[in-house]
């Protein structure tokens, strides 16, 4: 059973490679009835595509999405929302040596393994270009939230050693974003420099992206397997180069008492709050009321221009040195990813919580 | 859509309250003709089973599983396996007071609002009692894996403060496990006189659990939304008390370079493998034939016996003090259980990788 | 994948054999809030216990269910419901001398080829015996409808050569059932003579049961693949036994003219209606308000007592005469099991309905 | 939960509307290593495809299919294969006047009424025009099948009361199929002349398909619910205008004696074999190695060209003439769509099959 869907009600199939016709999917499940903007949803695909500032890729996509069906007169319709970014600026040529080399770090060994008959021009399905399709299907259901009064916001929180050092809920995510996705502008200057550095060296860097879900109602997530914070960590696993996750407390909370870690409740203006917020929003694996934050950890991209060994298709060591347009950090561009991802499991959640109740 | 069933091929549906007539599941899409270890299934019951040592809760259950269908003279016939373990020292009664307020952190108001109608009693489907059927069903799934020489192996790397500093492939993992179910003794020692502290503190302690898959062949897992890590995260992160989950290098990897990060592949022995582990066995989604490394968040219990502000049903504000039998601790008795959820996922891919070729 | 599971948000897993432990099920997805008639749920299992009446197997099974999970004080808590039906009368002995051999015209053969390990005790998983816990499953279903003023009746309407002339609908179906639940009363003592003859000659009659839903809303139903009748034709048809089934005109309808076959629109007390019902209440595979009319043919029973050629497990010919306590005719035990499997489907698609629009 | 999607490994989810910007489909879950031959792709289309004869709707669509990702070199991938049908001769203004009246035994009011938001523009996603990813889909299903030997067949058996008295087993399925796609001239004649009076009438006719799947191998079909030709039976059921489904003897089986419809085994060529064909292939939900055949019953295609009675989209009394280009009679052009869905069920079945054993 493969496994491009994602979701069970508000449910999204991608399909596409990054350097065939294009990339796109169907959202099956949206209600009817939505009102679309979409301009809205182009400028989501802008936050993340490739050649939007001088940090990142110089690939030049425009990332235009063309809505096919299920949407009459600007609004949904019920029926399955099938939607295609074409792929205009692939250059498979850049790829022909490639094709029978493993990339360190990279999935060409393990498609190759699993799949035996593979697209090696520029990774193929393995590509990061896959995550367009998410970014869409994310903008819909940022509007089936919106209706709701939820939004979702992320921020890069970190880059190698570069880190902001308060909460996320300190700054006002209403305000317009700059090319690093970094509220905090000293954070995010030293974010810059350490980019600039590792392009220069043909490096790359990691770092994490926090995420904060605002205005959802109590009662989403569905125990005991699909608790809420289980189907957002799938969610952003499944994102290219995350490697952790974390809801809430999360690894620092295997260093707390329980004393120190439990989250008191109290009442303000008539409704139920807790104090403190170490549960990220959740407990028992339905939200609570309170702000849904996660972190999550991506790992440096692994296509780097120095020399690196590995071995070839035909088992025989060799070494590699990757050129093409390779991003020397993704955090910026990932944001939006993490924030479709994010969308996704709440409006699904949204929707299935519909059914709990007689 | 409700949330009690896990794995797509392998599939496991659970039910069952803490103070209801038992707990247990059904495993439908076990194959045909593995033949079963009963004894070696009740071990791992065991292993899990409260009051096994002093550092667990007092409840006395004997925790005896019962197969009821699925398996004709020891042998598993491809029809749906249901099991039951029955409650037995279910003292209800100690919950009466907490009928009507709130516990702190725990998933009282979060079940109440979104349930409406509750079985209080012993937190009802919210208890880790569930995770009984987890235990069970993963026993299958590990002795499904041990036909294919693939083993999973957990042990208890940090408890508060007390942490194991060497990695997980350091220690000889087939020799008898300490009560603590950390293999390195002086670490263990820390971990049981922080145990007991906390215990007669009232309090409760946090921790990290470490899991290893050794012998998974290439090419389980499946892109781009069920990654197999994306899978094993979901797993981890549905278990009672998870706060976060990492793969291979995890958080850390936000804060290296790619030159450092990659894994170099070389040959040994005919086969192709990687010099370092940062990616922790999966690339891409998909396991690459090595080791498959993660690590588990617990937040401490939140039950603790130290009185604590919150909200009554009513919405009006009281406090509270956590009697009733609960372990100061839990990650011992976790490690069954993350083993078993990480043999569910594999035992599951490794079906569902059986149709990616003609 | 197995299949063991029906239905997508009022799911049902079953599992058991004839001869094992007893029979069950899980029901995940049945909303909170749902208060239980005991009773009525076992006067449903009574309907299609063995033994009922002179007409069925002598096989004497009480059929008392069990409940084990997912109620509290009577009422559903959103939690899974698992439900257990012990086996009393299995006597294993009987089918000692078919273990090698293979039944024309049953399961053994199939079952022995797909799964290589079988319970062959009376026809073990494909045993008739499965359906109670369709009959437990969907007496919570109909309890669920019964909220919603919908009820499912179902009526046998024909017993090889003995058909009802009239429609389903001339009946008032809240009378009391007869033992034939036929409500014709000349056709219900044709039906009996014919099933009588047929015991004695060691042989079995096939049949058709007319199910009919009435008050279900406009609405239900899931273009395009799920449509409303596509869920309840493979309802059916996964029935034991079960080898038609048609919706409103059914096979008639390939006689028939546009002309003659259009259901006209009208107005009735401020509802829309249609004037004819060829139909069958669904358009489009959308339940239209009308009467949901079905019709399902069984084939005979295949253990008959009459000697037959076969092949045994080795592959050479023989022959066989089945002993054992058989049914002369399945139809009057099968209408509960008819009904209980439109329940569910309407069950599961009210629930689906709810997240059709904003 | 939304439905359109068909099948659990071999997985397709369709998209479009009759007069958006075109119909199309995923298809997830089909090996990697199938080369595909396109034209023999096309050819199936093209069988479906409106205009191709003078009994056929004269809507011209030259139902060129593109494929948008998974294949590589003319092989699959393992990848999604996305592909689109465009739209092209579709006259939406034909359809302005039914935008606020509903058509009798039409889909327009239940649409209207599930979802609130319609496409009424040639019915939308309720035309037949979505069939056409069936068949594009089912044509890569065929050619799976085609490696495993298995082979699937349809025919024209019955239109209005011109009928086929002879079994589809007499007929050589392998040669070329007329206009009518009924292999007995006669009938084919007759069947011409009924379908040419329709017309003229501006009436339509309904009529019965026979199908056979060749080859299947005795294991396919996973009892208990998604017995084999239950799955058959709802993929048959989900096509536009189909109102009833048989297996092997069907409803005749209703009228027969055990003694009489039991099919006895017999060794053929060290095979086992059963000596006639009641049970259609299947027995107990699973296939048996004999030839697969059912029938699937549609009523009369509901736009007619005569005045009917009617109701508007406010509730009033009015009536209707349907102009537009409309089939007199489908089934010609639905025997590639009955194909289609029967090699989808086979072909997911038959991956389905390869974890049922160790």
């Amino acid at each position: 059973m493969a496994g491009n869907s994602f979701g069970t009600i508000f449910r999204l199939t991608t399909f596409g490679e990054s350097h065939g016709a294009g990339v796109g999917g169907i959202v099956d499940g949206c209600p009817a009835g939505l009102k679309l903007d979409f301009e809205a949803i182009q400028r989501e695909l802008d936050r993340r595509r490739p050649g939007q500032s001088a940090l990142t890729t110089p690939r030049d996509e425009s990332d235009r999405v063309e809505f096919l069906s299920g949407i009459f007169e600007g609004v949904t319709t019920g029926s399955p929302i099938a939607f295609l970014i074409a792929n205009k600026d692939h250059r498979s040529k850049d790829y022909d040596d490639l094709k029978n080399v493993f990339r360190p770090s990279h999935a060409d060994f393990t498609w190759q393994s699993k799949y035996g008959h593979r697209d090696h021009r520029g990774s193929g399905r393995a590509s990061a270009r896959e995550t367009v399709s998410r970014v869409a299907a994310g903008a819909i259901a940022k509007q089936l939230l919106q209706t709701l009064a939820i939004s979702v916001h992320a921020i890069v929180s970190s880059v190698a050693e570069a880190s902001i050092a308060v909460p996320i809920t300190s700054f006002d995510l209403s305000q317009p974003e700059n090319e690093l996705r970094c509220p905090h502008p000293e954070t995010a200057e030293q974010m810059r420099s350490l980019i600039e550095e590792a392009r220069s060296q043909g490096d790359t860097l990691g770092g994490i992206i926090t995420c904060i879900v605002k205005g959802a109602p109590v009662g989403l997530g569905e125990p005991v397997f699909d608790k809420l914070h289980a189907e957002l960590g799938k969610a952003m696993l499944s994102i290219n180069a995350v490697k952790g996750f974390e809801i809430g407390s999360g690894f620092a909370a295997a260093g707390m008492r329980g004393s120190k870690h439990n989250d008191e409740f109290a009442v303000s203006e008539g409704k139920t709050i807790t104090k403190t917020n170490h549960s990220g929003g959740i407990q028992g694996g339905i939200s609570n009321g309170m702000d849904i934050e996660m972190r999550i950890a991506f790992k440096p991209v692994s296509s780097i221009a120095t020399a690196q060994n590995t071995v070839d298709i035909s088992g025989d060591a060799t070494t590699i040195s990757i050129q093409g347009r390779h991003d020397p950090c993704v955090l910026p561009r990932a944001v939006p990813i993490v924030e479709a991802m994010a969308a996704l499991v709440i409006a699904d959640h949204y929707l299935r919580q519909r059914t709990s109740e007689l």
